[in-house]
């Protein structure tokens, strides 16, 4: 997988930023393999950029690179963050009984296209635990209590915490997070959603999209928040549906597209291609 | 253009229909081109059918052919329509300032690919008289004044009636049509929305999008009915966007989206492809 | 999964077919519960039915039907088969280094997606065994030595008679199979080719692809003849690429449109729904 | 329509070139508003960029810049162009007798999509001059006369040197233009071809691809080379096609591709989004 070193700024827009980050790279011998740029409609226009730079040759080692980073940052108001690629992302992956996400995932990783380490699954329900530890993944099974929600959430939490984890991965975990936990989590957690959002928040939207009859349905993958399916989106995609599908068909079509759209996801998450920008992304795939 | 016969029924399901239609044909030495038949899913389960028949060599006329098939279809439950292909079906389009929709069918029109006549364009606005003029086509400028939109309406389908209209093509009309007009037209109304519903219900639906930040946006064809974007939904497409696309970028290739998906959506009306199911339809396309 | 019965018929386009085969099942009590037909253009017209019967109520049992059928088949000229959905169909995969078209089949089995026994799949490499043997099936290694092809073929020739294989899969085997192997099968084989035939015929299509500087990869399922890649197509499907994505990219966005289009071609086949109509295939989906 | 100053620029693979490109621009207070960038693959890498400077503000005029730059140039071994968006780009659109692409590109044009003006259109054929000339745009019949085809396309090169044409657009012109003409016009030519290059090469495509069964066709928009549709692709899409589609339904749905691909591509190609990369192109979309 790439070990190229990626840095992500995101300041009010204004002149010089760009040859000011490109130069301060230039000036410790840094080659920009990858660069990407986008300014936000005014009012408010905010520059965002990610550039990858090649470890090779380049002269800050990830112990150096805060420091003589940092005054440039302040100068021009940057919001910033570097990865080194030194170690790969740590994801937890949350499921309860269906499979295809999970299982897609962990298909992808085997094959290199995740540069991940998943150190554990967790669900509600014992089902998985066989295919996941098949991989040599532990899975822990932390059932939800009647009334006792709370405890397994914390429960969860302590788990991500010991394992130290960087991303938290929801794949059709059919549980809403709280907003304490999501707050002792602390880190992103991506959510696959089984319609094309706004459209059909909430419960059953296959169902809910079958009533009202439409010609197509979807997925979208997307940041969590406290508000229920309103966190800022990543990744949508659609399929075609006719009156000939029921909900079945649906649901199976459906699999099809949201084990599609939450790899890429997280293959975009995992890759630093990802910058919120309140409510709305920018993805620079 | 095609001049085939086309029946379509519609009635509970229940064995021997598929059967007993095909044997009336048969009966009257009709070669059935096409055929397509759809059940519905269950509790109270209805059968779908269209069928195309070669007018070449089939043995009754548009003025038999009532008075042959109403026993069976008063034996079956069917509802059931016949189209002889004797002569196109006429369209009314109505417009507001936005031409592309409008100038899209139009072409098709002059291309062959929409079997029809257009009698007449309306518009609450002036400005498209001349690109509608040039096609041959009358324009008639009803302005809404203030306060007067019943008397609007009422032009409206005094002008439909005169011109004897078979269906209505509302090609971004930006007006909402009253209960009371759609009963006076009692004919189909299809109207293209720029979203795909039931997602950005009503005004401004791009902006609505840009705020929440989708990453897909849609039209959707639809007949019209007397709650708002509700009616049941004939097709529907999508387009990708990204970041970079703000809310100019998002009118401009939604319009590509919204001439191709009302464009679809009136050939199949017009072929008569489109059965309505409650709220859902059944598209033989 | 389904239990329904399939009759497929094939003969020359002529009047009463359609009321000649829906009055047989009418006569024996049956429920036509999906049914779609199609006529090729002339010259030499054909005609191409699928229908849909419920066995519960249906007076003809699997042993009578052929002799009540074949009367009327004779008189119209009719080639057609009949399914009576009592057995699955038996598939075989062969497979070589690539797991994920073999994974993806396997997972949609599992899932229900697939209604089919899968005895056995057949590589000339040992990777896959683990993987194959987790989900209960055999997995025979039959490697293909210098200068001895052919004993391969026999050997796998005979392994497929000996399980009563009704359909042979390859799901990225590449080896080409000789036209005496194709004779010795005697079932359909079908193939996933990894790009939009007929372009990129043969070996290394996306090396090809990449060099001509293409913007869309695509994948395609089809039948198997002596020719290679020149079989019947069932399906195809795309996907979008650009300059930024190198050869490695493009094998990984192809494994996605490769193992959908493989398994939606498989799943087509064996719900009954491909009919060849020469190199061209009517697919009833 | 945008005024920005866009610089594009192609030198082999080095450090330090973007720092040095945006140091240039910040140097003369100019503000980057989109920077794009590319490595194509090694062996022999070469970097592409593409960058858009706000005019207001930025302090070398259109007859300063090249002076400015060209040591910077030197130095990096860059071939570079720059667009000052000081006037729109000039387009001729050669057609023979099909009309969508020609009016596609008209109408779109007129919607302010394409940032050009279309001083003239040319065609072999007659037929089309109404509908240009009602658009205000000069329109030349120059017929190809039997064994005179070299004296028609000096007229046409005549014409496109009067009216100081930059870019020739070849929407469904179905004729082939030699390589003398090809030198003669000295400046890009974009074509639209009815496939998916580069399947079905040459005459009759759709034809093509019904006999070989295919189930998406598709639309490819490339620069014009000596070589038959063996050009640099700048765009291609696809439409799905069924056997229920006679060669005259994928003729109907090819044009809807035909015309979004060419349009695409020509928006691009004014907006300088497209670099060649021998025959790949680099698209900064």
């Amino acid at each position: 997988m790439t070990s190229n070193i990626r840095l992500l700024i995101d300041c009010p827009d204004h002149r010089g930023v760009v040859a000011a980050a490109s130069n301060f790279i230039a000036l410790h011998n840094g080659n920009i393999v990858d660069a990407d740029q986008h300014v936000s409609d005014p009012p408010g226009s905010r520059f965002f950029m990610r550039m990858e730079i090649e470890r090779a040759g380049f002269g800050l080692g990830p112990d150096e690179f805060d420091a003589a980073f940092a005054p440039l940052a302040r100068q021009h108001g940057m919001a910033w963050e570097v990865h080194h690629g030194d170690r790969p992302r740590r994801v937890a992956i949350l499921v309860s009984k269906y499979a295809h996400c999970l299982l897609d995932l962990l298909w992808r990783w085997e094959s290199g296209e995740l540069d991940t380490e998943i150190p554990l699954v967790i669900s509600n329900h014992p089902d998985l635990a066989g295919k996941v530890q098949a991989h040599g993944i532990a899975y822990h099974h932390l059932p939800v209590a009647k009334g006792a929600k709370a405890e397994q959430e914390a429960q969860v939490v302590e788990l991500l915490r010991q394992h130290a984890v960087d991303v938290v991965v929801l794949a059709r975990y059919m549980q809403i997070l709280s907003a304490e936990m999501l707050d002792a989590i602390g880190r992103p957690v991506i959510n696959i959603h089984h319609s094309f959002l706004p459209a059909f928040v909430g419960a059953s939207p296959y169902h809910q999209a079958y009533s009202r009859g439409v010609k197509i349905i979807g997925a979208t993958a997307h940041y969590v928040t406290a508000e229920l399916d309103a966190g800022p989106i990543i990744h949508q995609d659609v399929a075609r549906i006719s009156h000939r599908d029921g909900i079945e068909d649906m649901i199976r079509i459906g699999r099809e597209v949201e084990r599609r759209v939450l790899a890429q996801a997280v293959r975009w998450h995992l890759e630093d291609r990802v910058l919120e920008d309140g409510v709305r992304t920018v993805v620079f795939s």
